[in-house]
């Protein structure tokens, strides 16, 4: 197994490079830190190119006999390329999956549509929530954050390998739903809009999420069959997007 | 006013003790963070004792005209003081409100449970949620972390002003809830427990939630009326806690 014990060698630099979003895009492969990620990727057979592991890491025995190529790194190195302080010890360099275009023939099934929803941590919890609530896959459009980011990554738990996650154009996309008659949402914090409590559970459906301060914008709010309400019954000014996410998809998938 | 440039005074150094958890239960008061949550807490007529301001805050002449004693600090008083790396320069003292002891003469309303549940970013977001969903208040069990954590401050937004926070001993609130013949559920991720679609929208119920890992201790897991579930559909593990004591609290709330 190859022995790598310096910052600067130049695999440890383009593996580095993956910790950005110009690097993730430029290579089309991602990082994968700590054991948890790595071991639900080694199951369902993700496109793993290599697994770096510090020679202390706890579950070594676990992996030694796969067939993907392993690096052993030294701890420096570690802590050089994770995105964690106290990092296990493990990645995994994955490729990404081919961007989906949306049409008619793959459009069966929930989606979930971020529209500048910006936090990591919220978008990671709101794809993990639509793999839980049953959809198809989670639509990232313009301004939302990378959908490989390292906190996204980390709040998703997996669920990249479990759904699609499709970047795309959304008024684009919401042209594709009008045209094929599935229902389109959107959800702005607004008590004329529409109780989400009054939508049918249905099969196929699109659910548009907006920015976390702003909400969805206006161009989007028009393109939609309906925009839904989450009515607050008590004194808080709003709730937290994946909070109202999670409580819209759950009410919506059949 | 008062002005303090130096992170040796013995205000600062008091204050700054409300940043721990031992600090604030010695003297009963937090400190709040952030124009966002020092507004939300004078436009409430919270019991503030002081306001701290950097003489470059912002907002400065929204606050100038406040019978609240002020206090003008230095920058690197403001640092010292933050739990934020770049904080904007405004603090409020804030006395706590006594802890409340749950009776039948109080009990109405649904409340939220706590039992070990660890992360202050989830729990903040659930008490915000809890608030917009209209319940009474949150029960802190034991090993839940600290109701004024700065994290859970920050997350709930306020909405300790508006819910009531409660400290207690589940086993024992559990034994209230019975006598009083009110409804009481936990949840576990088991499929066969009860789904939570199951469960008649109710004006008074409790709602028990379990720590991210371990769930609810099993002790308390026997106190209840029924344990719910919600059905994970996809291929996910589980539910961010946060995102299924949101699915929950407005199924369960009339």
């Amino acid at each position: 197994m190859e022995k790598i014990n310096s910052t600067q060698n130049a695999k440890i630099k383009y593996w580095k490079k993956l910790q950005t979003k110009k690097g993730r895009k430029k290579e089309n492969k991602y990082l994968l830190e700590g054991w948890h990620l790595v071991k639900e990727a080694l199951m369902v057979d993700a496109k793993i190119e290599y697994l770096l592991v510090t020679n202390d890491f706890r579950y070594f025995d676990d992996i030694i006999n796969t067939e993907i190529e392993q690096v052993e790194i030294s701890s420096e190195v570690s802590l050089y390329l994770a995105d964690t302080s106290t990092p296990q010890g493990i990645y995994a360099v994955v490729k990404m999956e081919e961007n989906r275009q949306l049409t008619i023939d793959n459009l069966a099934g929930g989606w979930l549509m971020l529209d500048g929803v910006q936090d990591p941590g919220n978008i990671g919890t709101m794809v993990r929530t639509a793999d839980a609530a049953g959809l198809t896959g989670v639509i990232f459009g313009e301004g939302s954050a990378d959908s490989h980011h390292p906190k996204v990554l980390r709040s998703m738990q997996g669920s990249q390998f479990h759904i699609q996650l499709v970047n795309a154009d959304l008024m684009e996309v919401a042209t594709v739903f009008k045209e094929n008659h599935i229902p389109l949402y959107g959800s702005e914090l607004n008590e004329d809009a529409r109780s989400y409590r009054e939508i049918p559970a249905a099969a196929n459906f699109g659910l548009i999420m907006g920015n976390e301060g702003n909400g969805m914008r206006n161009d989007l709010l028009n393109t939609t069959d309906a925009n839904l309400y989450i009515p607050i019954k008590g004194r808080a000014e709003s709730l937290n997007v994946a909070i109202a996410a999670g409580v819209l998809m759950f009410q919506l998938k059949a």
